[in-house]
């Protein structure tokens, strides 16, 4: 890369803005001057150990009304990005139409590729490529950030993180482009119109992880419609038949194990076509809560804090883990108390019949509603708090740990009544009233808080804001300084996690009693509909601009929809070995009945595991595609050795 | 390599014969002139295609007492081998103790490594090279073998799978090397011992799959001890109450899944020991009796037969599949037919009592033993020849398919008449009976027709083969032709395949009804014990010596495994609740009982998925050291990008 570092110049007469930084109100000059200069200092050539001082980016401050300059631009030249690009391990689609990893050297075979199309890198792609620079610029010698002896460094510590936990720097976000972006709502859900989302231009907009969510969201909803459609009849023709029942829920178990193996080859496909199904994952850096002792790190030689993982096995074994079933015993607890005032109410309104006594009945519910939600509430803080204290180097395995933890607690405290009234009040029919209740509940109160709500928000606030910007007409640039006072504003997208729980939790409620109330689906189905062109808005309008994230699938939530559809085999098979209908089959022996069940169940269990065995989890072309791949790095591989040798025997 | 290979020269003053070829007696002259002139030709240096036209070992004749000159020896100069190895992307240990693909290039970085030293490699290893080299001959614009117009080529056609399946070449194989083989036999079998098997030892003279199924079989049998140790009470003590079993059925299941979990994680340090955990997979080869039009195979590019997956599939689903089906039908059906006979002797016996009618109790236990027998033969052929009809480009493949056909025919036809008297015919006692009946039998005749049979044979040849040798005293290397005349009349070593089976169907015995019969863990730790004896006298005294194998893990007989512990938890749990002493807890509702089996089923289930779920399947020292030679494979690759370009540019 000698001669192509030295090709950068770090001004560019068209300097494109990609990423704002934040910085606190009265940051010292000598900060800013050493961040700054950090930033855009040519790289090194050399030692890879130089590469990561200095990002060579280019940074230009954002003129504010009143002169303070605490806000800046971050961009890059064409080239840069290019670079950058090969050091993210990018991958894109050639002129044969295979996905290669990008590398600056071999950039004239790649689709699209030309020195001045400036479009090759999707704008995501490219404050992704930024973000990533940002992040990997590390401390050299500096023991502290000039200004803040407090905020402590270490060689290879990276700064912004460091500037980040000391509150100097506020925020780094990704700018929106407003052109874009109504293009992409215009497509997205700007006209009615029945089809498909456009994914390919969500993920070039937001990135992989975004559009693999919404990409799920609408796989999901088409996977519901047959079983909808099945469902209908039994709702409006009131179907009782044991049989219908059995072929019903049969039809909902297999369907479920299908429709999440498809899952696995439709994200495989899309994932392919976007490139990160191939992308090499990256060493994963420290995540920025991390903290130890001053050490060696094992594995990559350099100095970091280093934590005993015994330590940590002993803070998630002896206390989250006892914890966590604390909390479960608690929710279970106070679900028993609201049976019980439910009970007392009921008695209470047959002993005095009144318009209070009836009002009274509802009570019960309206409590443990508000309780259940209070719950999740403090329970999700404490099991942030817990899984941050139990000390995870990286980002994926605290992730993993806090989607574990408030997983169990959401599903105990979701279905814990609805099972408590399956099967140990044998109540189908309240069971039935109790689950349509909780979904349609659940599904209007979600959309209204999720988007609803922040949307209204936002259109109050930037009409506040643009009141304010009216009396500045003056300034040259006014719109980006108006757009990016605006969107500092916004609120942060925080991620996936909780939509994903959402269709989670909507899955539990659609399989778990599938063959009690098989209209769930179909209100999952209209839920569905809604709930993306209500994310859409979201994502659009209300919060920032995410940094785009590569990924290649949904990572821990296949496994745990996969849970879901195993726990709901047993509990249909029970549901219908408890209906009349089929008890009325085995009058005289109800020991049949349990032992025909308990064989149905385990049939239906093994025909699972088997086809989740046989369906293979990419599609045969992606598998040939990937094979070809490994071949040719292989051959690759000889072919350099073998160079590589030439090269120094030449010597 | 430029210079490496030209540095190699075709005769060395110390050849060491490592590998024997016979040729079909009367093979034509040109022939042979031609297949040892393309092993031994000098490899070309330039593109990597030529590379494989010639193999560039040593191949030396072994004169025979009639001068007939049809069996070769082929040797390899050192430095020819340490270019082979860094071919097969051997892993070995470096001066800084950890383990590394070796190249030639960083020679002097591994560990016992000296430009004299030809120790370096194993024999084994050196073995493993030839043969690798001499499967990778390839056709280069021949069309047919010369000499032979019936056996056709192609380019790129592996010249000896087609020497072998056209005949010329009867087999290739190594040699044993006496004094290494009888350090081995002493240290493994020689001298009486307490302690471990030498399988360090094993892995260098018989490769990895051989030296990880003698761990397998170690590790298993110290494995079964806690359950023979707490087996035994049970029997001495005649302990019938519940309470007891339940424990002893509960210890048993949760420890089958302990030893697997942690069989994974020995498997691991083992392998990586030996370097075969980070061998990178090379690229297979179409096995030798693959066939198809031919074509361009779309992932190399290269012209080789293809045959169409969906073809394949057909086969797969709508002939194997019914047919396996059908046999084990067969089967089931032969075993009705068995219990039909035994009830008939027992009445006949019951009707006119006499020694004659005594005798005919047996005859149907004879009668099904030997059908059951001569079935799983024919079953065996017939999987054999379907697998290889459902034409399976890669051996790996072919494998998996037969294994598993196999495996469920075996599995039915050795447990089919366990699960009838358990669960059809509810007889506890002849359950015992005949658990105990099939366990000892099975295991005296497989110790007999394995190992002993064979040797005893191989005896009575090696006398023969003396004898006859004794009148040719005069010829100078006579020890060396009386080796290969030997030991090329010995019979091949199939594989692990049978081993694996045997320990299975022993794992199920244990496990299935271990409630039942808890002696019967007992009988396998003894079996084992002789076993492992058996076994490794088959190994150095009874088979030709096979070619080392490098492999990481047991592959699909974990799965299998595993799959077996989860259907013992099924059959234990029916077992304990059909047991009388559980009934009579249960006298007033049978109905309470079979929930509390199945809730305690489901329990137990549920405690080894999370289990198998939490325990890590490489031992943290393992995951270090795998993450730190995968952070050096990415920086090293970032340097390489940047040395090439520097290199690029300073073209």
């Amino acid at each position: 890369m000698a001669e192509s570092w030295s090709f950068l110049d770090t001004f560019e007469p068209n300097f494109r803005p990609l990423v704002v930084i934040e910085l606190a109100k009265g940051t010292k000059e000598e900060t800013i001057e050493w961040f700054t200069k950090r930033i855009v200092d040519k790289k090194a050539n050399g030692g890879e150990y130089s590469m990561i001082f200095c990002a060579q980016l280019l940074v230009k401050p954002l003129e504010m009304e009143n002169g303070d300059e605490h806000i800046y631009l971050v961009g890059a030249s064409h080239l840069r990005l290019l670079l950058g690009a090969e050091n993210v391990g990018l991958v894109k689609e050639c002129n044969d139409n295979s996905m290669r990893t990008f590398t600056y050297s071999s950039r004239k075979t790649f689709k699209d590729f030309a020195d001045d199309n400036h479009n090759f890198l999707t704008m995501a792609e490219c404050q992704y490529i930024i973000k990533h620079e940002l992040e990997n610029l590390r401390a050299k010698d500096e023991k502290m950030i000039p200004g803040y002896p407090q905020a402590k460094l270490y060689p290879g510590k990276s700064i912004v993180r460091r500037l980040l936990t000391s509150g100097i720097l506020v925020q780094i976000f990704p700018l929106h482009d407003r052109e874009e972006l109504k293009k992409l709502r215009h497509s997205w859900y700007g006209r009615v119109k029945v089809g498909y989302q456009p994914l390919d231009e969500i993920r070039c907009y937001f990135g992989e992880t975004i559009a693999l969510y919404f990409g799920f969201l609408e796989y999901f909803t088409f996977a519901l419609v047959p079983m909808a459609v099945v469902g209908i009849p039994y709702y409006v023709f009131a179907w009782e038949d044991y049989d219908k029942y059995v072929m019903f829920a049969t039809f909902n178990l297999l369907w479920s194990t299908v429709i999440l193996e498809v899952w696995k080859r439709i994200c495989a496909i899309m994932t392919y076509r976007w490139g990160t199904l191939l992308m090499k994952r990256q060493f994963e850096e420290p995540r920025p809560g991390f903290h130890g002792v001053l050490g060696i790190n094992p594995v990559t030689g350099r100095e970091e804090p280093v934590y005993s993982s015994i330590k940590r096995q002993i803070r998630i074994y002896l206390v989250s883990l006892p914890f966590v079933c604390l909390c479960l015993y608690f929710s279970l607890y106070v679900m028993m108390i609201y049976f019980d005032l439910e009970q007392w109410a009921l008695d209470y309104h047959e002993a005095n019949e009144s318009n209070f006594s009836s009002l009274m009945l509802f009570v019960p519910s309206i409590i443990y509603a508000v309780v259940i939600e209070i719950m999740n509430r403090i329970y999700r803080y404490a099991a942030e708090f817990l899984t941050s204290w139990e000390n995870h180097r990286l980002e994926s395995s605290y992730q993993n740990h806090l989607i574990l933890k408030v997983l169990v607690f959401n599903f105990l405290n979701c279905f814990a009544s609805l099972f408590y009234i399956a099967f140990v009040l044998f109540d189908m029919k309240l069971l039935r009233q109790s689950l349509a209740t909780l979904l349609i509940t659940s599904q209007i109160l979600n959309q209204f808080a999720e988007s609803l709500l922040p949307y209204w928000l936002q259109k109050r606030h930037k009409k506040k804001m643009k009141k304010r910007m009216c009396s500045l007409k003056t300034e040259t640039d006014l719109p980006l300084v108006e757009q990016v006072n605006l969107e500092k504003e916004m609120g942060a997208y925080v991620g996936t996690f909780d939509d994903y729980l959402e269709l989670f939790l909507q899955f539990g409620y659609v399989s778990l009693f599938s063959c009690v109330y098989p209209l769930a689906a179909v209100f999952a189905v209209l839920n569905n509909i809604t709930e993306i062109y209500s994310d859409a808005l979201k994502m659009c309008r209300v919060y920032k601009r995410p940094f785009a994230e590569p990924t290649a699938n949904i990572g821990v939530w296949q496994l745990a929809f996969e849970t879901m559809s195993v726990i709901s085999v047993v509990t249909n098979c029970i549901l219908i070995g408890m209906s009349p209908q089929v008890n009325a089959l085995f009058t005289d022996s109800k020991t049949d009945l349990i032992l025909t069940v308990a064989l149905v169940e385990h049939l239906l269990l093994a025909i699972k595991f088997i086809m989740a065995f046989v369906i293979p989890d990419k599609p045969r072309h992606i598998q040939m595609k990937l094979a070809k791949l490994e071949f040719e790095s292989l051959e690759a591989l000889k072919q350099q050795v073998r160079a590589t040798d030439t090269y120094n025997s030449e010597k």
